[in-house]
């Protein structure tokens, strides 16, 4: 397996540092080849801004979806970004990993969305009128292919509980397992959480540690999250709501877009 | 009232710039001041960095919340980041106005988050302890003050409905109105949301427009969303679960969070 590890933190001797290495070791044990993204060693640049698209003129009014649209038609998006799409190409399971900062991923890392995901390659993909709404939410560019977070929080894991007060951790993670990860393709394993990082000890690394070996161990057999397809009939379109009879009618929330009937779990 | 207005948008010549000039004048006719963060223009920082903290020597190794705690409390934070907090402090309203990218903010203004949230100004205020968790979600630095967001997306109100594709609205803004604005004590408004913005023309534009002068006339009188303060009565310590009498124990989500037997709506 080919596995890209775009990596979020800005100390390699952090624990997620520790654990990157870790992540990594087991996956090239397993006969994996592994690639880093590792965006602070490379600086990479956050802002979607007019320079990422030099070809706009001066006077042109800047608008970030039709210039991501115009640059990848014409090949002129800038190298960093292309760089990345090489190699999420190139790989079969892609891995973001990042400490949880105000509830969800570093700025950097978001930047690493926002400038990556192109319109054409991310999203833009496929037909789109009023009876299919594009290639998207289990469809598109990255299909096939497998994607997972590793994540690390300084609270404690029944502060992100069910009934936790920070609100649950896969609701948290939803708009990046779902709206990022889920929408150009990818199927989107269970995410790795390691809780209350800061207070660590040699023991409750080795434990981590050992947790997320399992994970890279299983990482191509681990069932992904049955998130339903755009395009697979649960929604009518152009609405894009789930279809009434589908779910409780009362029902609410992210949980209603994971279809548990067909979980293997 | 003060208002501060932080804008993340990389065009001013955008919708969000014109809404962002409708507001200021719609808050400036009320008798309103007005101090704007146009992130963009004033080129923000958006990593998290050792740069932040210049007094850690280049052997140290760099733990961003205890440098962040570190150069708080010997008054060492890099200018652009103090600024923003007298800022803050001097006004009794906080907008956060950016476009939807991927489900959430754009990297820039994740960065002003995570730059300017510094351990001892948005977190880690107060007693810590098995019994005291923090003044936090409810209570901190910035209680009494009032925080909303303005938000513009390209897909379609249905989509961001109870049981659209993309989640509801609100429970993809949680994060930030709950994890961001009332972590430090703000009161948090319902946010404004203009839907499908790309396709917009005059006639939609004056709609919105109107709506958003409305909510700008309405800044103080508008009730809050009535989240649960943390320290109120609510969740267990240390814990922080939800009290097991409120709210049905199969519930879940983040709408727990929400006391709507004490909403005014």
């Amino acid at each position: 397996m080919k596995v890209l590890l775009v990596f979020a933190h800005p100390e390699p001797r952090s624990l997620n540092g520790a654990l990157r290495d870790v992540a990594i070791r087991e996956l090239e044990a397993q006969g994996h080849e592994v690639r880093v993204s590792d965006l602070y060693a490379e600086k990479w640049k956050s802002e979607v801004d007019r320079s990422d698209f030099p070809s706009i003129s001066a006077d042109t009014q800047f608008k970030p979806s039709r210039a991501s649209k115009a640059a990848f038609t014409t090949d002129t998006l800038t190298q960093d970004v292309t760089a990345e799409h090489e190699k999420l190409l190139w790989a079969d399971t892609l891995i973001l990993q990042f400490p949880l900062w105000w509830y969800t991923m570093p700025a950097i890392l978001k930047g690493w969305v926002d400038r990556v995901y192109a319109y054409g390659f991310a999203y833009g993909v496929g037909e789109h009128n009023d009876t299919y709404w594009g290639d998207r939410f289990g469809e598109g560019t990255l299909k096939g292919k497998r994607a997972m977070l590793i994540v690390t929080t300084g609270g404690w894991q029944e502060h992100y509980s069910a009934r936790g007060v920070n609100g649950p951790i896969e609701d948290l993670l939803f708009p990046i397992n779902h709206g990022i990860l889920y929408y150009p393709g990818y199927d989107v394993l269970p995410p790795f959480v390691a809780y209350r990082v800061d207070r660590i000890d040699q023991a409750g690394f080795a434990d981590v540690a050992e947790r997320l070996r399992e994970r890279m161990r299983t990482l191509a057999t681990t069932p992904p999250i049955p998130y339903r397809q755009q395009n697979g009939g649960d929604y009518l379109i152009p609405s894009l709501q789930l279809r009434p009879d589908l779910v409780n009618p009362g029902d609410r929330g992210f949980a209603l877009h994971v279809n548990r009937q067909g979980a293997a779990e």
